[in-house]
């Protein structure tokens, strides 16, 4: 496959307007349900059909990485920790697979870039592209075959994914390391300055605030000569894991998916997945507004309004997750309930 | 039952702690989960056991009742749709049906003083004190008898629902008209102006919010005079199913049951609940923030940050249903993550 993409249709604008219509019928008064209105007609309008079908098969699809530049110090825990997340992701203790199972959807877990020697089985690994990545605040993430590699294999886990009765997606990611690349795509695509997007991640002391600022500022001089080239700017700033979620959520508006983005990382990845294939955002919804100041610059850049903000900042797809039973919630509502004229409700 | 409500208990402050300490060992960096944990902690307290236990028969009671002061055009919608919108949820086409259903949570419908001729079902009807209310602007909307027994209803309902198990409760409430008794209510609680509290409710245009301000205001020189006592306030400003929905909201605390607050009807009788009960609502927690203007009050009077802030505006509980998920979530993941030494992953 290559790095290119086609044309981004729009969700289907007819679809909407039945669906915005259909809610007005609705046994409550206009507009009484708020967001969750505007939401069961995206999700009507993403699938061209109205009333909407509840979602059959919501999946996370978790991107796990590692990052050359834990090696600076710019992370509260040591890079050896993605791994045995990954065994936990696995095993079902994480909040993730918590969620997941409250929310009705199902996780898989893929290894694009985990730094381990841990015998991961074949379905987690089948996309690996590398161990880590190369330290951008001094070197290129990856190379060239590499960004290539991570962009094909997040398409064909779009595709999978969909092909496998997927109707409704959401990345998540695990990677110690993985906001300070974040920080740096987001701001050298929004135009910000580091101390803008630096957060505290996984929670850090001021001495490493410190230190992955450092890291962003030397990382962002890199990046900002490659910023107009989303392509070149993954491979210079991102990460095998990163580069595929940006094709992946940019895959699912190609494959007219509908997505609840999480947080900061994801942000990161789309980000770059509307600059690989413009209008795909169109098909993607905010699931949270994180604690991480970078995630702000995002939604605005982007132009989505989270649905919750609950102060979360744990990624691996929770915050998606969260939101995704009031999407449950939109969906059904607008497809299940009674009309006036069914009920024999009087109209106001 | 007398309307006086027993000392109400804190939740467990040692389960808290507890709860607090095994959040900490969970694998995620701490804190990670922002309001989650706060929630998780909160029902663990609540149940007085850590890890927390989820929750089995999440149960909704919804209180139906007409409101005299309909008769002064208050309202977008005829009071017959309360009577034909006790026949929709009975039938499960209701918002909150959908919601529920999502949820995990079952709806009991309760006909505290709807004003129809229609046959509903004993098990509707057993609680019923009267049709409609008197119109508040100008008399009392219940005699003195008919509050102590809709206090007694209340209470009686909360009781029948633990003892069968309800482990999570949610009020719910049906009533054209309702907002206006509400808007009196927290007007007199919180010693606020007529215009501070009277919202679009329905969706009601110019010429009825001036009558609905109207009501309010001369409703409220009646009611102030009663605001210190809180059963003559619900006999002066309430209504039956305010009168129950409060006293059902006191005695959840009385059965050390936590309880997700919906709007701002449900708020007004949580308002009146803290009188009755004072500590009632430490076993509270606000699923939403209403578009109605007195909802804020309501809020901050009883010291209570939203989980969710998505324009509803419905009632029914639909808003309280929004936010189950999240604390299920909340309530599992303190109950099922696997611990930094269970998961063998690495603390920061």
């Amino acid at each position: 496959m290559s790095t290119e993409f086609p044309h981004i249709p729009t969700p289907d604008a007819a679809t909407h307007r039945a669906a915005e219509a259909r809610h007005l019928e609705l046994t409550k008064p206009p507009g009484s349900l708020g967001r969750l209105e505007e939401l069961g007609v995206w999700v009507s309008a993403c699938q061209g059909q109205c009333p909407p079908r509840p979602f059959a098969r919501p999946r996370v699809v978790l991107f796990a990485g590692d990052h050359g530049i834990t090696a600076q110090g710019v992370s509260a825990f040591p890079a050896e920790v993605t791994g045995q997340m990954v065994a936990n992701f696995l095993a079902g203790g994480a909040a993730v697979n918590v969620m997941a199972s409250v929310a009705g959807a199902t996780v898989r877990v893929v290894d694009l870039g985990v730094d381990t020697d841990a015998e991961l089985p074949e379905h987690v690994t089948a996309h690996k592209i590398r161990r880590s990545s190369g330290s951008i605040d001094r070197e290129d993430a990856l190379t060239d075959a590499e960004v290539d590699a991570a962009i094909a294999a997040g398409r064909a886990l779009a595709d999978e994914e969909v092909d496998g009765g997927a109707d409704l997606l959401i990345a998540g990611e695990m990677g110690i390391g993985n906001t300070t690349p974040a920080a740096v795509l987001i701001a050298a695509l929004s135009g910000s300055e580091p101390v803008a997007v630096v957060g505290r991640g996984t929670g850090i002391d001021d001495q490493t605030w410190m230190r992955k600022a450092t890291a962003v500022r030397d990382a962002l001089r890199r990046a900002r000569r490659v910023s107009a080239h989303p392509v070149a700017l993954l491979r210079t700033a991102g990460s095998a894991d990163i580069a595929a979620m940006a094709a992946f959520l940019a895959q699912a508006a190609v494959r007219k998916t509908p997505v609840l983005l999480d947080g900061v990382v994801v942000g990161a990845a789309a980000l770059v997945a509307e600059e690989l294939a413009p209008g795909a955002s169109e098909w993607w919804r905010a699931a949270h507004k994180s604690v991480e100041p970078a995630h702000a610059l995002v939604l605005e850049q982007l132009n989505l309004t989270p649905i919750l903000d609950l102060d979360l900042r744990l990624g691996e797809g929770t915050g998606a997750l969260a939101a995704l039973p009031l999407l449950s919630m939109a969906t059904r509502v607008l497809g299940e309930m009674s009309t006036f004229a069914d009920a024999g409700v009087s109209e106001g």
